[in-house]
């Protein structure tokens, strides 16, 4: 069993935040977890089912003596927790967030010098299209894996820190610029989500009778947090609308040869899908 | 136990043809099931696997005493199989088939004064990615609706053996209008699987690392036989322009709200979204 981190500090803690806190238990001996929570009954049942050891309200008092805050709330609040935890901890403290959009979230904290020199911006590419602590489980992250977009100015010891960290959960880590990292996932994350929602719009009362397991498949994340996904569009509104313009174009490419009975270019379009499904 | 029908031939055995006869296995005391397969080696497997208990590559030799023909083949065949089993099956057999697209091949068989007489489309939802008889279960139709679409000049007495037929599958059955069938399914199957393999391919080299479940779940059907997904969208292609061209409208619609910063309406659209999708 490892020792380090021996105290962490969660900041929201939801389905991600206590799934990082239940996977690393598995592999750190004694470790103590605080977690920052503005609602009291929730503190009481997060310490009552054992995934916390301690909860508060106070940013300052859940950073205090931490070795690792992770600040997993909803996107657009992160930058604000970063730079309030940074302010808040010991000068040796990783701090490493959970966002599942990156240049925003780096931006607003690049000029912040405390917050620069502490802090690892995460993506564990894990997730669920159920939310809230309950549904965390200490397995969410094993073989997934964890991208960390440090700026230019986080000093790479930190970096190191992060990686160790993030792998505690049992994800792997890989290293993305935060502008690459927007770009991929618009591609391979949020334009996905949008399109299942807007498949899921086609159906109406009359059609739902006859949904089958393709539809079921194709629209489950549609039925996830709409407060967290708008959270994600803003923070990434304009990698999204890129990619958004090129499924549209693909779209319209189908259609034209619909159209226009182009039936062997249709069966390429379908088997160069089929050849990238496959190869995943 | 049923007693009825004693003799079913399938024409084309698949996963959805095999599927057929396993499920009714379950429910009709000492049925012969014949299929109507061109590949040799296959026929073997298929009686040695105790999926048939007899084989032939001759139609007419098949459809000669059958209770029931179903006709599981590529939508592009089915039309012309279904007029071969008329001509060649005893007065009373019904004849069905499997295809996710009705219209056309009811229109194809229309004229034909044998084969209306005794034909009665239908559309069994249910399904999967893999396909061949290797994948057949006894399941597969189990709670799922078989949708039946009947011409105006196809017999009552015929579409209640079908809904007799269908329904020892396991499967319930809904009546729907060949054109009104095409459009819903062009809705909730078609178009989604067209989606499904726009989505897929917006993922390039440098993505596939960072690929998540939601994607996965979304883009699984692309994994399905580009021939057969070609012979559906050949069978359906205005339904399918159509619903396609309410998706780029929806997808445009949202491109517009994050270009226009309109997040009120963008939380409406991810939430209706959610709302259908939850009450499925």
């Amino acid at each position: 069993m490892q020792v380090w981190p021996s105290r962490i500090a969660i900041v929201g803690v939801g389905l991600l935040g206590a799934s990082v806190a239940k996977s690393i238990r598995r592999r750190v001996a004694d470790m103590h977890v605080v977690g920052v929570v503005r609602n009291p009954e929730k503190r009481h049942w997060l310490v009552d089912s054992g995934i916390l050891d301690s909860a508060t309200d106070s940013l300052s008092e859940g950073c205090r003596d931490a070795d690792v805050v992770v600040v997993a709330t909803p996107v657009d609040r992160i930058a604000d927790f970063v730079q309030g935890a940074a302010a808040d901890s010991p000068p040796e403290c990783l701090i490493t967030d959970v966002g599942s959009t990156k240049q925003g979230i780096v931006d607003a904290v690049i000029n912040n010098a405390l917050a620069t020199g502490k802090f690892v911006a995460a993506h564990p590419v894990a997730g669920s299209e159920k939310t809230g602590a309950d549904h965390a489980i200490e397995t969410l992250f094993d073989g997934k894996v964890t991208i960390l977009t440090p700026s230019e100015k986080t000093p790479a010891e930190f970096v190191k820190k992060a990686e160790t960290f993030w792998q505690l959960t049992g994800s792997r880590t890989s290293l993305l610029r935060p502008d690459e990292h927007d770009l991929v996932m618009a591609a391979v994350s949020h334009v996905p989500h949008l399109a299942s929602s807007a498949v899921a719009r086609l159906v109406n009362q009359d059609s739902a009778d006859f949904i089958g397991s393709g539809w079921c498949d194709i629209t489950r994340v549609a039925a996830g947090d709409p407060g967290m996904w708008l959270a994600i569009c803003k923070e990434n509104r304009s990698a999204i609308e890129q990619q958004l313009a090129k499924l549209v174009d693909s779209i319209n490419d189908c259609r034209r040869m619909l159209i226009e009975n182009d039936d062997a270019a249709l069966l390429r379009w379908l088997d160069e899908a089929k050849t990238i499904r496959d190869n995943i």
